[in-house]
């Protein structure tokens, strides 16, 4: 394979961090690796390949002579960076949510819809990360017999909001433990020992920005426009991986048992789904893998048969909700 | 009002000590009050109106001479000394699940249907947590248009699954904190930092117990022999206080406004749903407390104008969904 010349943007951040993990593990075939991230960690170093990386201010001159930028900074951030990236010569594969809902750029889960990327015009989108697990969950359904409406409640740890808020859960729950009263930061509430409705800001029609891009971007990744869905996002006190209850209305008839099948020999999915010993998805199970995990896959009982489905699910969303996304579509135009 | 005998059957365990604590608060017009506990426990003492009540062993002859039984001893415990109950002449207020689907057992949730108590043979049944909480919330809007379909997923705390397990949530994230693996013990799976699938047994139709209960209970409350709903039960690393996520499908249109003003005046709900400053229900909140909290209104996009509608709901399950239930039941009975 030829070697690239690879970028990280926001390469002190948390997704940044595990994409230059994944690059690693995967062996993906780095020629060159540049670190880059706001002026503030400039200076800094990152570790790659054994070696120390200093991280270079990512101004409009740095992207050139890169082959792929795998981006994971703000939607502002990239937005005005793209430009530079698109001059440069590379291809801008965007963690934020700047171009997702371009209808020039394609949104790209690599199992779900790897034939979107032939039209990308120098810009893909990662998509948000419960759309990920849950385009991979419920693609080889919709593939099988299509969707109608999906319902959707989430449990979304706190890496989703950044390493602030990891380090914020782990210090508040000490504090709560030694019985101090917590003062949330980089969160609006506590999150030890709590839930609470996404951060996102509420939006004018009552859903959250998270919830929205949830929406939207499976109905974008399934190239199902007519699908009907509604997201309810919710933080819990997990430090990684997101869960997701999943319910489903079908367009026709599939069995549990076919849905089982269907699902275990599915590209990225692990069916964990043992009802005798009671072992079903779970973030300390899914967190640091790669694999999205479903299970709880049992008729819904409240809808005529055949036609109604319930899962659970579960994924590391810093791995397969972010970076190893990201890597992925480089991996896929890569190879070409 | 006339003084009222007494017993707290259960008293030592978690839900028994809150009902000592609601009798109290809500100065319930006690006369004797006998806490009963198993063999083990008898000797020790409980605290109730400033006086240490010692603990006696609920044997068959136990009763004699108690108007009221307030229940919360394991199914099986209760289903035992029901008869020893009834020939004292108490009448028995059950937590347990023994008899909740009884068809000549009244299940009662008195915000919701206090109507049922008329005719109870002795004994009545306080519902399951989650189905409790469920029924507060969506009733008003039951009786208003009608509800077709319930989708429930559920974010439940570790008091659910009694004092042990609340014990191990701690002593677990102070575990997990200092770097140990977490060693599950009262729960089958680690409960810090992680959430799972409820620990409910599994059943032939792919829901576990708790589900099951959730879903039939509902039916039963509501008066809704024809309700279809489908619930996902899980457990989370909170100490006190479920939240549900809840999604409606219903008969007649009912605007966001509207829902919002029916739950506002509803008894037992307090609406919490400030989407500026994106402050909904919250355990954190919940917890002591005695209200049914709701919020998240808002029309659902996936479903034809008016006709469907999300919720997100919380509510302290050791009082609301058990205790104050029970008292609630107890205090509609002796007002006749």
């Amino acid at each position: 394979m030829t070697s690239v010349r690879v970028g990280v943007l926001g390469a002190t951040g948390v997704v940044g961090q595990e994409i230059l993990s994944v690059l690693e593990q995967r062996r993906f075939p780095v020629g060159t690796l540049r670190a880059l991230a706001s002026a503030r960690s400039a200076g800094r170093k990152v570790q790659f390949g054994g070696e120390q990386i200093p991280v270079e201010a990512a101004g409009p001159s740095a992207f050139h002579g890169l082959d792929y930028v795998l981006a994971s900074a703000g939607a502002n951030v990239t937005r005005e960076l793209s430009d530079s990236i698109r001059k440069s010569g590379a291809i801008l594969i965007d963690n934020s949510s700047a171009f997702r809902m371009r209808p020039d750029v394609p949104l790209v889960v690599p199992e779900v819809n790897p034939e979107a990327l032939r039209d990308h015009k120098g810009i893909i989108a990662n998509p948000n990360c419960v759309a990920i697990i849950l385009t991979v969950a419920v693609a080889p359904i919709h593939r099988r017999v299509g969707i109608r409406r999906i319902v959707v409640s989430t449990y979304q740890s706190a890496s989703g909001a950044g390493l602030a808020a990891m380090k914020e859960l782990e210090s508040q729950a000490r504090h709560v433990l030694d019985g101090e009263r917590p003062v949330p930061r980089a969160l609006p509430h506590p999150i030890a020992f709590n839930v609470f409705s996404h951060n996102a800001a509420v939006e004018e029609s009552g859903y959250n920005g998270e919830e929205t891009k949830v929406m939207n971007e499976t109905r974008k990744i399934l190239g199902a426009p007519d699908l009907a869905i509604t997201a309810t996002c919710v933080r819990v006190p997990v430090l990684r991986a997101h869960s997701e209850s999943v319910n489903l209305t079908l367009r026709e008839p599939l069995s549990e048992q076919e849905a089982r099948e269907l699902l275990a020999k599915a590209p990225g999915i692990e069916v964990v789904d043992d009802r005798a010993r009671n072992v079903f998805p779970m973030p300390s199970v899914a967190s640091g893998g790669d694999a999205v995990y479903v299970g709880r896959i049992r008729a819904d009982l409240s809808q005529p048969q055949g036609l109604g489905l319930d899962l659970f699910v579960c994924s590391d969303q810093l791995r397969k909700g972010a970076a190893l996304n990201a890597v992925q579509i480089a991996e896929t135009l890569v190879k070409g």
